[in-house]
């Protein structure tokens, strides 16, 4: 049997798990499909932006000099010698005392160097020919968006591992990438144990209650960019539960039980790991709840065994599993955010260990709050549902008053309001 | 035409297009594909949490009465007669000092009203039988966690409309949801308008720019929660383009146009809507970017004329368009969360109008702060990906210093740390 259950403080279990941390492969995607994923690659500018001297506004171009006597008294005329909207190209080079009309964006014409707006240029027609007439002198370059003057050529503008968001499609259009090498999502197993639980389609039986944990943790590995794939629930036998993991193992990039882990005289975990020669990083953390939490390396394959109890599960992945999914997804910020927050309320129970307590985050006044997600028991999941974040109250601490400074980690982020 | 061409407050032209908003309708999902979507029916305790009295520790369940005169120099003894892990039923209801051996989360057995922790108790045997002995006076229900101590039967525990995260996963799995009705998502159809578009696996040429407000405005409408459908480019020709809506009106719930809506001599829009007898909410709003902004009723959809400026469109979709696919997603909190927040740096620009300034909002201390994400010029498409919100500036307002406190709205929080 494994020993050990040494409680490792909680910030050395993490950097020891992250020590095994792989990136995983790409692949190439259409760019309408690659939303939410990460880049595999950096966006560099092909082109500079924008590609040529366009117009900023609706108006006339032509040449500034044109315009050096130019006066109330004295006003300036052009003939308008061609009329083009954005995308069509200007074909004449224009030459003194000529103007072409131009639409926002369009590209400025050879010959000149400055856009009058509509509103300050009068029209009129002499001999069936349009012309304008101006009564101000134009400064050089006036009104005209220079080539490259958003950015240069050869730029990285977006760094690989970035969330593909709307914006970082946008630029993936403008530089032409029809398709995109995105980086591969983690494949995590699942595998639940207790003979207490019921799959989500079965009837309530006494003395036992459904498995929300596999769902639950599908939907974590979802959140955190990966692909879940359960693998049912271990049977009560030591054998084949042995053989199904060791199965498995081969067949994801990380695999995940849950429950099974304590030292009840019903969890197999400990002396599965015995058997597959896992290498224990550790099975006690110094933390609550999730104390129980056990990762394991067998081969080069990560094994975390979760506990059964719902919100240690929840905690446990967030903190071991997440950074890890993270970093396969080349997330060069795989951890949770971490800032501070007040305590909206008072939290009166001591803190033998880091405490991570489910809560909800929100803002007053620009200032960071967090209060209470509900009951804070390990085995309570009701909770969970309006979790946004964790309180993390650090190990050997009192309770806390309304109004202390404490850490807060953010999970998620999809709190809207209800007047604009 | 249509003329108006009167800008509207920001305000008022958001409440208005929101007199116009509609739910949509509901289908039915398994558990295992619903992350991310809204419930169209909340989420009510089918049975109490938990389902029966449970013990949260591994040990022996027996009565308290029979503890009643235990001391370190009288243990009490008590014969163990059962030995049940979670999930195993108890079959034997004790009596008078007969203990049960019991596992974490196993059902209390009839006859016994306490759990005494394994480290309490001195194991021993006795004729072949399992004894234990207790030098100490248990409590009536002392570690006994009852029945519906989490929630009752019945009780609203998650409201229509919320999002589907792994929590609420969690929850419809305790209840045996195996499926799960969740609100329909909006069809979006956008058409994107302007001769100087090519397609984004088109070769640039000489004045023209490719389409990336299309798929940045796809992108804006999945992470709305939407399904975008682009029907390409508006031919730049009347009675075509005005075909190509009328006919695509009928087969999404909300259309989008991007570009055209200027009154520049090829922008089509304005007599597309007098040609539909839309009914025009207003066609110029009192703010910047995306003051050409121009939503429109036809019959029950909603027209919304985004800018073609990158950023002007990406502002006009994220404040007219989100909050009416949010409130058809039964979203009761359908608008960009607002806060306040501190300038990192100076803003002197004066603003004739309300500002929306693409930012990046973050937190310091616990103090929610705002930088600019970038050039902030409506056609500058490069500052968008890492924009992750609005600075908020309002209208007739001289320019911002340091420190100063504005509004900000949150767009999206996917940042995460590089270190635990």
């Amino acid at each position: 049997m494994v020993v050990m259950r040494k409680p490792v403080p909680v910030e050395e279990a993490v950097n020891n798990v992250m020590e095994y941390s792989k990136t995983g492969g790409s692949e190439f995607l259409s760019i309408e499909r690659c939303d939410g994923r990460r880049l595999a690659e950096p966006i560099i500018t092909k082109h500079p932006v924008p590609p040529f001297d366009k117009s900023p506004y609706d108006g006339f171009a032509f040449h500034s000099r044109d315009t050096k006597y130019a006066s109330t008294t004295e006003p300036v005329e052009f003939e308008v010698v061609e009329h083009i909207g954005a995308g069509n190209v200007p074909k004449k080079k224009l030459t003194m005392n000529q103007a072409t009309r131009i639409m926002t964006g369009a590209q400025i014409p050879d010959g000149a160097d400055c856009v009058a707006m509509f509103e300050i240029c009068k029209q009129f027609e002499r001999d069936g020919k349009p012309y304008i007439s101006l009564k101000r002198k134009m400064q050089q370059e006036e009104n005209v968006v220079h080539k490259g003057s958003e950015i240069d050529q050869g730029i990285e503008l977006v760094a690989k591992g970035t969330v593909i968001n709307p914006g970082v499609k946008a630029l993936l259009a403008t530089f032409g990438h029809k398709s995109v090498h995105v980086t591969n999502k983690p494949v995590v197993g699942i595998f639940a144990t207790g003979t207490e639980l019921l799959e989500v389609d079965e009837e309530l039986e006494p003395g036992k209650i459904r498995n929300s944990n596999a769902y639950m943790v599908m939907s974590q590995i979802k959140r955190a960019g990966g692909e879940p794939h359960y693998f049912g629930k271990l049977v009560d036998e030591f054998e084949s539960s042995y053989k199904s993991i060791k199965d498995k193992l081969d067949k994801v990039d990380f695999l995940i039980t849950t429950g099974g882990v304590s030292v009840g005289d019903f969890d197999l975990m400990p002396a599965i790991y015995e058997k597959l020669h896992a290498k224990v990083l550790f099975n006690k953390v110094a933390m609550r709840p999730g104390s129980v939490t056990t990762v394991a390396t067998v081969g080069d394959k990560l094994l975390f065994g979760l506990s059964g109890n719902p919100s240690a599960c929840y905690v446990g992945f967030e903190l071991f599993v997440r950074p890890l999914l993270q970093r396969f997804l080349f997330n060069e910020t795989p951890f949770l955010k971490r800032t501070k927050a007040r305590l909206a309320e008072d939290f009166p129970k001591p803190n033998p260990f880091t405490r991570f307590v489910r809560g909800i985050i929100f803002i007053e006044n620009g200032q960071v709050f967090v209060r209470l997600a509900g009951i804070d028991k390990s085995n309570v999941v009701t909770s969970l549902a309006s979790t946004n974040g964790f309180m993390v109250l650090p190990g050997g601490t009192r309770g806390f008053t309304k109004g202390s400074q404490v850490d807060v980690l953010w999970l998620d982020e999809n709190q809207g309001q209800d007047t604009f």
